[in-house]
């Protein structure tokens, strides 16, 4: 399963805001097996979110979009979710029904457009605030307020699954530029994927999807660099 | 002056690494007064560098390229942006004669492919590291470690001028919901760009080319809320 991540807010283009929605999705959908194969962070404008959407939904197998949910005029991504998708904004009444029982909102305190979702969708309840999110065709449509995102995604985790990945690493005290024949030899020798990240010691770290398989080549590679 | 950046590397897709490269780039040209109007990030595969750097190019003045340069096997960059511009790699005479005669290194201390970047692109010195980056068109190519993509940047930042934008923001003690129609009031009156952000207040941010106008209205949004 591949999936593209989409991220709304012109906050995040400025650098008011680091994505740590981006690394805490990346890292969640990882750990369930599934490939994150691309992030990207646009503006609040209904255009520019509807074409990503629109581009990554046809690559990918899902789309999880964040932020730039709720009523203010600068939140603009069910209106380009919609767009992406080709369908209306409606108000939904399970919604209505969910923050005006359960929610304990009275109607007269909800902002209008507060229940909209694009027609059809299947509405997504917010464990820890106001603003609904939905899924709509193979999109996943999820708030930017970190504790409501994460509350949020866990109520959906289960439909995201793919091969399970094992991982190691290795920290080197070695220059990266030294170890390039080493790294060669350890991908071609064993069925891994390699990365290596330089910072105070090399970090070399191997995926496997067979997990004897990454043993084996994290022992090849303890014995032939300096560990640091 | 539009800004497109494109942050190479799996580990930012696998959440092993938070993407702050972004943010601080994000905030070194917005500050300049240059739009930053996407960002995205792409594995460790030359198609998806070259697809990426290729669409952004066309659509922005410029294009900034972070991360996956260096000699292991998943450095990419350099070949993905050389495909993006139709251009073959080749080692550059310049970047040898800078790290062999400045940089204290031997010809034979430097891994293959160090000295390599796309044919007739001005190389960058990286005053923090090895890795050279280079400007080819409007795509500029810095490496992923922070210390040296800030350092590199640095020595380019004159090249990345816009309209200066004046900032303030309100940190406001009252529900977003409950501000809908006022924001909108303040869009309405002034010439400036409102966006909103809920956390523990919720912060109203204004902007605006003009700083009388931003003056103004910061001075009516704090007569017409609750300030936290």
């Amino acid at each position: 399963m591949e999936v593209a991540l989409v991220c709304v807010g012109d906050e995040l283009l400025a650098g008011d805001t680091v994505n740590t929605n981006a690394a805490w999705l990346g890292e969640r959908l990882t750990e369930r097996g599934v490939d994150v194969d691309r992030m990207t962070v646009v503006p609040d404008r209904v255009a520019e979110i509807a074409r990503t959407v629109n581009e990554d939904r046809a690559r990918h197998d899902a789309v999880v979009v964040t932020g730039g949910l709720g009523p203010t005029h600068d939140d603009r991504t069910m209106a380009g979710v919609a767009a992406a998708v080709g369908r209306s904004l409606a108000a939904s009444d399970e919604v209505f029904e969910r923050l005006t029982t359960e929610g304990g909102y009275a109607n007269g305190d909800l902002a209008d457009g507060t229940t909209h979702i694009p027609e059809g969708a299947r509405p997504l309840h917010n464990p820890e605030g106001v603003a609904p999110g939905c899924v709509v065709e193979n999109v996943y449509v999820l708030p930017g307020v970190p504790a409501e995102m994460e509350a949020m995604f866990e109520t959906v985790a289960g439909e995201f699954e793919g091969e399970r990945r094992h991982v190691g690493s290795v920290a080197v005290d070695e220059p990266e530029s030294a170890l390039v024949d080493r790294l060669a030899t350890l991908q071609e020798r064993f069925d891994v994927t390699v990365g290596s990240y330089p910072g105070e010691a090399v970090r070399v770290k191997l995926e496997s999807a067979d997990e004897a398989e990454l043993e084996a080549a994290l022992e090849w590679l303890r014995a032939n660099v300096e560990e640091a």
